[in-house]
């Protein structure tokens, strides 16, 4: 990746030191979202009270690591794929700091519905697998810079959406059933749809990563255009 | 603003002109939404297919001033108040992006549910007023770097949130009442979530707008900070 023409030994020290803080806070966001979903499938409080209780580090990881690369941009002038790898991690840091937002969110709903019937919730469960998968896979494919597997990873999302449209039409049949549990359901529903948005931001991150990597916008370019960085089937 | 170390004519033409574009930029993606809510709320077919055809000039935009900030920062290595712009503007242009998304997702519910009775759209009128009003105030902000002004916007959000409460209470009691509208109401409810979403996003701007104008990230402390830099009453 160092091709820019400020390459230094310092220099390198501090841009291994951002990506690493990066991964360091892809690691945490990853354990809030499980953590999170955990709780909301298994009702388990503690673990929801710990999301909650975390979620501000996640925040302080996302302003201290947006200044390095404003530092870095400023005394270190980078250019060319240094100055797309800075660039790319403003814009992943953002995506992982809203994921962590709906871990602390969905820890939240866990706790204010103590009382509500477990079955919708459990029903959750294989979109919330879905989705830390997809979140494991992005943060490892920024890690490695790896296109290919940027490429393969955009298409989970569309397990996610077809999960998450299962799941929706079930909930919506459950509320014609019983219309006394539609404010319960509503909940779940709200959640579903929160989780689902996290494979939308994984998506955001597989494109920044080919942005990185290959130079080439790919944000609005339809699917086609992704996929041809995949090398292998 | 320009306080760096690399004033020069040419220099500040080319940052006039990246700020003047995020403003027309900001001016069509205000025209989507506002064109959006109307042909939701009024049924307004035409005016749908006229939002969902011009999404991709939004999405052009974005990626034409992202190229534009990374090619100024590469080029003429911008510091200081300077650097602090070209940051604010690249997280801004994403915030705008995704409001248009948010405008063309509503056309197309608009246009996906013809057949839906109109009165549970009708009730999104003053949710939606609100969050035009809330857009347009904030790209007034940006375009003077007013952050008394950006303090102030931040607060509309309150009204935002409360009068999304309103409108899911009503329809939750409705699908209560009309269990087999319960498919209808469920689409206005999201439209009705994505409208919120949108006050949220225009949070996020007075947040860029007061880093640019007083170097401090305010993102993730609390309401009284942001609060403080309103110099009126």
């Amino acid at each position: 990746m160092h091709t820019g023409r400020h390459i230094s030994g310092q220099y390198n020290v501090e841009l291994e030191a951002i990506r690493s803080h990066v991964l360091t806070m892809g690691g945490l966001v990853e354990q809030q979202l499980a953590y999170a979903l955990r709780s909301l499938v298994k009702q388990d409080y503690e673990l929801a009270k710990k999301v909650v209780a975390e979620d501000h580090n996640v925040n302080s990881m996302e302003v201290v690591i947006d200044e390095a690369c404003t530092r870095i941009i400023a005394r270190r002038q980078p250019t060319a794929g240094d100055l797309r790898l800075v660039m790319t991690i403003i814009k992943t840091i953002t995506e992982l700091e809203r994921i962590g937002d709906v871990a602390s969110r969905l820890a939240r709903t866990s706790l204010e519905n103590k009382s509500a019937d477990p079955r919708y919730q459990n029903s959750l469960e294989p979109l919330c697998r879905l989705a830390i998968d997809m979140l494991h896979q992005v943060l490892d494919a920024f890690a490695r810079l790896d296109i290919d597997a940027a490429a393969h990873i955009y298409e989970i999302d569309d397990r996610v959406d077809e999960e998450y449209q299962n799941i929706i039409r079930q909930l919506t049949q459950n509320m014609m059933d019983e219309p006394e549990m539609i404010p319960t359901i509503l909940q779940v529903m709200w959640s579903a749809r929160a989780i689902e948005r996290v494979g939308d931001r994984c998506q955001n991150i597989c494109e920044y990563i080919i942005y990185c990597v290959k130079g080439k916008d790919v944000r609005h370019s339809d699917d086609k255009e992704i996929y041809k960085y995949k090398d292998k089937e």
